[in-house]
């Protein structure tokens, strides 16, 4: 997606040859007129899929899932990173998600009442890296019962494990923008044959 | 709001006299239409204040946040729970928090690259409680140097103090459900003057 990528090469940040920093208009502040134009995008590739629901992880995923379920008109479900006071162990489905960022494990979790073995899931995060909030996620649709239509991404970073991981599992990934190199700090990307 | 005072009837769950559930629409799973109606609501009541930034705090004021700024057509600010390790101590503003329902206290954080003594800041959240968050975030404004046009919440437990220490600083409050009662488990609707 052009505007993406012209908005990652004038306002992200590169560190470390590795981390791209996007918090002027993704995740920290969010541009909110990007995000109507990235959710329209997501919507247009997945649009034939019969979604009935979005899934997400808290936090950064909670504005694009949101804005995609509006054009879809279906319920937007974010996990939790916490189990919520108000929820039973055998209310939830959960699943562990590695940070390699953080090196931390946490167990997230999503009510039972919300995804059934009729819905038809796409998942919507900001970032796709090394693919473990997205595989996390996957094990909540597959304990559902529910079919996953596909997983929508804003950010790829394609040098990263993730989307390989999603593929060799037969996932249809649509991701804005992918970025095939961080390194000397400099943004490569990866304009690939299903570049939306 | 009519609409939501009725979904709050029908698919709400009171706990304890004093604990509203509201995760089948709100803030676990979000239904995206009716997100979208309370968003152009709180779009309507604030529309000549000039809005130029949107404040939330994450994680479940991120949805309505986004989509109060996508109809204003303003940049949203959603302040972190922990410091980005992208961050530096003097990059940001900071306030603390304390929660009576966790009864713990977080340091909230935005980067002072987000708002400025320009800004005309409306803060958003789902929840009006005791207004501890709201208290945090307007802490974050003042220290900006930026202006503060009002309050959009979309469910208030006027029962606690929130209110009473937002209309003591003469702030303007919009809530789209105030809530006079849970005693008995059940809930009783606070209609006010301002309705909407």
């Amino acid at each position: 997606m052009e505007l993406l990528r012209e908005m990652v090469l004038t306002d992200g940040k590169v560190y470390d040859n590795n981390v791209l920093k996007v918090d002027s208009f993704l995740n920290h502040q969010i541009d909110a007129d990007l995000m109507l134009k990235m959710a329209e995008t997501l919507r247009d590739y997945f649009k034939d899929k019969e979604v009935t629901k979005i899934l997400t992880i808290e936090a950064s995923g909670i504005a694009p899932a949101i804005m995609v379920a509006n054009l879809f008109k279906v319920p937007m479900v974010f996990a939790k990173k916490s189990k919520p006071s108000t929820l039973k162990n055998n209310d939830i489905y959960e699943a562990q998600v590695h940070s390699y960022t953080k090196n931390i494990t946490n167990t997230i979790v999503v009510s039972n009442k919300f995804i059934n073995r009729d819905d038809k899931v796409l998942i919507i995060d900001d970032f796709l890296a090394n693919g473990q909030a997205t595989l996390g996620l996957m094990q909540i649709v597959e304990q559902a019962g529910a079919s996953l239509v596909g997983v929508g991404i804003l950010i790829e970073k394609s040098f990263q494990s993730g989307r390989h991981l999603l593929e060799e599992r037969g996932i249809n990934v649509c991701s804005l923008c992918r970025i095939a190199s961080l390194e000397n700090n400099k943004v490569t990307f990866n304009i690939a044959d299903d570049e939306r």
